[in-house]
């Protein structure tokens, strides 16, 4: 059996931080790429426009050609052809010459600006500019919106239709990603039952099982939702085997007893190791954390507030490491709604809803489902605070 | 050939709520239903917890035969039994009596208090209460979390892992959501390769069919990308009729030419009706709304950030309504971070970044893919307006 150890949450978190898990790369194709995050930095493979290229309808020619161009004296060229968008241009602007030329279409060698068709008058093949164009006149640039070799997007970018319109646009058709870290997902308890099956006395219906599962979804973790163990050694053990051949993370929900508590921690034990069992923290003492075959496995407290936020203080942040999102800020400042009491000595974490600019505590009872469901996220109040006042500033962490 | 009808933006929203097109319900299992939108007001069908259930572990007894309890005149009572969570009591407790019982099992009948195990002594078949219990103590009453007939979800609910828990504490297996609304996409112009494709001289990848394609899937629809079309107008047709057959919605984003976009105007107007050719804002020219078969067909502008403006102004609010989504706000109050000019007589929609309470315009030109993607959103310049003021209060309308 092994040591329970009730451990400070930093202890907790450093045993996390020594899991070798580390995010790992996939390439997937750009149209599945959506929502995933760079694992890579991007730098541009090519000129964004590659060539130069005609921003209106109208005629490519050497500008130099009408610097002389008057209203009462306009300057005639002759149109040697036409270029439309996505042709290869055929012709040489040579002095005196033009071509039309349609919107996005390529500048033929000689030409350097490009006036709109409006400002022209065309008599058979010739075309009579009545006043000067610049240089780059009607032209973008080869490169002047992407040049080739610019840093396009960072290392852990979430990438939105933006960013992928972004890839396309430089015609990355694969894109290196952060791989899903997989986790397993487990319910414990003989009185849980899941949703579509009959509730029969003392039953109640999983929550824990599917708020673990679609809060590492909504992370960007792939769940994999394994079921619900009672009090068989055998089949608990069945469970967490099979998350471990399949996954990368295994977390159990805890159920409402002790005794379901002591025989998963034992369940692990046997496997593999416990390294914490219980953090001085409340909500958590009976979490526990071990590893079996070198996969993480968490034991979260079965009241769903209680696992929700021992999810976000332990579990949540091994996710966003490993899919790339390590930086994203989960917290924001708020001012406690109304005056709240604590006991000295512990370490406590209360769930707060957000409004405005306040913190709105909800005291339910870690029993409550209601009690997360109504709450954004948590607060935490020191050890050595009694007393947090009303419109004292707090440090909300949003749950997830 | 179709009137070639430049109307006002309203006129243009007039056509699109004109289309028959509503939003449409479907069951998805629970498993399946992270990140949709509830379709109906969900009301609990059960009491949660369905059972008065004890909150510690302890012994369950009648609380009246503890009144007299004292440190040194402890009550006792003669333990009968044991009830462990997910079991169904099968001992009554009648005066002088009490049964362990553990943390989340249901009281047994005559019960109405749960004294903790800390609390008390046992000895043999007898355990020793040392002070009196309220009725109700270490007990959490059957629907005090959640009452059998709670609304608990309203109608329009995007669904996180709160919400989806919450459903599976009161047992639904299957959710009705509102079904995503499938949406053809096609990208136009004979200078369009896409990614993964050769880019030979005078083409360009494509931005807008992929820009298109995630923003439906970011905002809750089923996009579909058909492919890109050139000029040949049976090539055109074609996709336009597959997405028709295959889709709700259909939309194409121009080339960068005149003459493009003519033909899409004439292909929709040859097979259906085209009712708006061009919107007098800028930018907004050359977007169509037409109808074929009943199915709402737009033609977006082939400028990235032309296209993402009108596809947000148009297109968007129409998917937002069928996803139950129509409520959202996507518009954000902000102060003009500089100067800028407008042309008097324009109605312009201007491409801004958000940087804490500022809005910085971007003025890259409607040709320049980095402008949306640096953009977070735009601003609307009003016909009458030439110059907006630094500092001024301005609403920015988030792409998407």
């Amino acid at each position: 059996m092994a040591f329970l150890k009730v451990v400070p949450l930093e202890e907790a978190l450093d045993v996390i931080n020594s899991f070798r898990l580390e995010p790992k790369v996939e390439t997937v194709p750009l149209e599945e790429a959506l929502g995933r995050v760079l694992a890579e930095d991007i730098v541009s493979p090519i000129d964004v426009p590659p060539f130069n290229r005609a921003t209106v309808d109208g005629y490519a020619l050497r500008a130099e050609d009408t610097f002389m161009a008057s209203e009462s004296e306009p300057v005639k060229l002759r149109v040697i052809g036409e270029v439309h968008a996505g042709e290869e241009p055929r012709m040489k602007i040579e002095k005196g010459l033009a071509a039309y030329i349609s919107t996005g279409a390529p500048l033929p060698e000689g030409a350097d600006a490009v006036v709109q068709f409006e400002d022209v008058d065309r008599v058979g093949d010739e075309v009579l500019i009545y006043k000067p164009a610049y240089p780059g006149l009607g032209v973008m640039k080869a490169g002047v919106d992407i040049p080739k070799g610019k840093l396009l997007l960072k290392k852990g970018t979430k990438l939105g239709f933006k960013e992928t319109a972004l890839l396309s646009a430089v015609g990355m058709a694969e894109v290196p990603v952060f791989r899903k870290p997989r986790v397993a997902v487990i319910s414990t308890g003989n009185e849980i039952t899941l949703p579509g099956e009959e509730l029969r006395p003392g039953k109640i219906y999983d929550i824990n099982g599917r708020a673990v599962t679609d809060a590492i979804r909504e992370l960007g973790g792939e769940a994999c939702f394994i079921g619900v163990s009672g009090d068989d050694p055998k089949v608990l053990a069945d469970m967490i085997l099979e998350g471990v051949a399949s996954c990368d993370i295994v977390v159990l929900s805890g159920g409402a007893s002790g005794g379901m508590r002591d025989l998963t921690s034992s369940t692990i034990e046997r496997l593999g190791r416990v390294y914490v069992h219980g953090i001085a923290i409340q909500p958590g003492k009976p979490t526990i954390i071990g590893e079996i075959d070198g996969k993480p496995i968490f034991g979260l407290p079965g009241y769903p507030t209680s696992c929700l936020t021992n999810f976000t203080l332990l579990v949540a942040p091994l996710l966003r490491k490993l899919v790339g999102r390590e930086s994203e800020v989960r917290k924001v400042k708020k001012r406690l709604a109304h005056k709240i009491f604590s006991v000295k000595g512990r370490r406590q974490f209360l769930p707060v809803r957000i409004e405005g600019d306040k913190a709105i505590p909800i005291l339910k009872g870690s029993g409550a489902v209601t009690s997360f469901v109504d709450a954004d996220g948590f607060i935490e109040v020191p050890e050595n605070v009694e007393i947090l006042e009303a419109g004292e500033e707090v440090e909300v962490t949003f749950f997830g």
